[in-house]
């Protein structure tokens, strides 16, 4: 099986491709074959299996149908301009999300034309899809109404992916993502950053600012549950989906208060001290719009699962990346 | 006020043409100027009112721009590929219907970008952003999970009309048009056609062919009706919008049979005789997965009406279309 992976050189790509090296397949193919793409060329991993490194901005002209040329059997598609920044260019955002997603899904079906291929695509959307005002609990058949140029994108891409998939060009899942916790490394241009920071950096002994109240509520998960919920919808039976491929995933729902509680019962009094409250309206503004819990039953009922506690996360990133280690 | 009505040669765009004419004004403003396009050239309508009419591909480069040069103060954007025709060409579809829509939506953003302006935008979305399977009665909450690229290619014009009025672009209201009886003239290539068929044939003296099943339930409205929903959102407050710019608007549920009982209340059992049972499986297909009955409670709330009855509509059919006559 080649796999392509477009967005590898982030975060969750990073990730995915050292769970999917080190498993050596997805639903029991092996792996013959990887291809990492992203914007700047990605690192090579260490592997026996042979890996080809790519930079490519997904939008330009040809590059799609460059990757897609290859014929990978598995595309995993992440790539994208976050949150924050493809509400500040409003052009950028629209040009690789939403764009990019085009090219890709056109260039899938091109290559279809030439010769008979329906690869398995993932595509990473976002809980960003949706917008306030919401009920207690948002059901599997509740509209997809971002309040941003992101979600919008997002919810455009899966309305493709959907359409594409029905029409027989491409066998898509859609993911929609919780907001992930702890992202590792230094803060990106998210709104959602701080959710990661109020944990990250206490942990690494240093200061970080809380800039909404503690009893906001969000949708979360780890980076290893983001990864799990990519790998099986790579090996999961699409049948299942029907006509709707995207999918609320289980995350968990917790508070800013539930999170700094669960860091103080993993790393002390001390670490929880390192928090500053400093409000900022402008990200309270935006992370009022978001959803806070979801029932995600189509997604539990085909064996997606959660994170088990927030407590297991903040272990997870401990032992992960901090080599089991608290700053 | 200067209107564009892009779409103005279609069914719907010269009864809107007519209609706006016959008030000369929307919302208690005089109309100063009409601007008419379509692919091929609208004809010109008698008025003592300005009107000018354009031949333009909406997703022809340049052709948008040179439509909102004009600074319109009010859109209507009816131009559209129909479910039939979007379904078969697939390229064709996508290029008008969501080309052409992005293309409009990105010329008033570039017009903006010289000088301030936010026309009011009213853009024809359609219950086929809908898909099955569907609850008894549908909610202003429920997902848009189309089963046509048609209703896909809508979907996403309203995600992108939301965005663009989030983002102070354009001051848009999409209405999600119920399935249109009595459609006067030849038929089209919706698959939908049968539903204005076998009233509109059998009126005229003509035999009429029926392709699903008599308990076939659907959500209808006049072409009077429609052009209101249209005036109606012209003039509307958008404030109370909020970030949900379309909106389900009130039909009329009916069955196939009702539809046919109300042709005989007014016409009698000579013109029923003339519908001719003859099963289609690929348009009963498509049929199954259309939506039935929706509360429309924000758009009643808003002000939007439904016609009285099915009665009504074949009267203003007969009215309209036939001088009173039935043939």
């Amino acid at each position: 099986m080649h796999i392509l992976i477009i967005g590898a050189a982030g975060m969750i790509g990073r990730k995915l491709t050292a769970a999917l090296l080190a498993d050596a397949g997805v639903g029991g193919h092996g792996i013959t074959r990887m291809t990492l793409a992203d914007v700047a060329e990605p690192a090579l991993p260490a592997t026996t299996i042979p890996v080809s490194t790519r930079a490519a901005d997904l939008a330009a002209p040809g590059a799609a149908a460059k990757l897609v040329a290859g014929r990978p059997d598995l595309i995993f598609h992440l790539a994208a301009i976050v949150s924050g920044e493809a509400e500040a260019d409003f052009d950028k955002g629209y040009r690789i999300n939403l764009g990019g997603t085009q090219a890709l899904l056109e260039a899938i079906r091109a290559e279809a034309a030439q010769e008979p291929y329906c690869p398995r695509l993932i595509f990473t959307s976002s809980i960003a899809v949706f917008g306030a005002p919401f009920p207690a609990v948002i059901g599997d058949d509740f509209l997809t109404a971002p309040l941003t140029s992101y979600g919008t994108q997002k919810a455009i891409g899966e309305l493709l992916l959907n359409d594409y998939s029905r029409r027989g060009f491409v066998d898509g899942v859609g993911i929609r993502l919780p907001t992930v916790v702890i992202r590792p490394g230094a803060p990106n241009r998210a709104a959602s950053g701080f959710f990661s920071g109020i944990l990250r950096e206490p942990l690494a002994g240093m200061e970080a600012v809380l800039p909404v109240s503690r009893d906001t509520r969000h949708w979360f998960c780890s980076p290893a549950a983001a990864v799990g919920f990519l790998t099986h919808a790579a090996a999961m039976d699409t049948a299942a989906l029907g006509a709707r491929r995207s999918l609320s995933v289980p995350g968990l729902s917790a508070t800013v208060a539930e999170e700094i509680a669960a860091l103080e019962r993993v790393a002390g009094t001390k670490a929880v001290q390192l928090i500053r409250e400093e409000p900022d309206e402008v990200i309270a503004r935006i992370i009022a719009g978001w959803p806070q819990t979801f029932s995600a039953t189509r997604a539990l009922a085909l064996g997606f699962r959660a994170d088990a506690s927030f407590d297991a996360i903040i272990r997870q990133h401990i032992e992960v990346e901090l080599g089991g280690r608290i700053g």
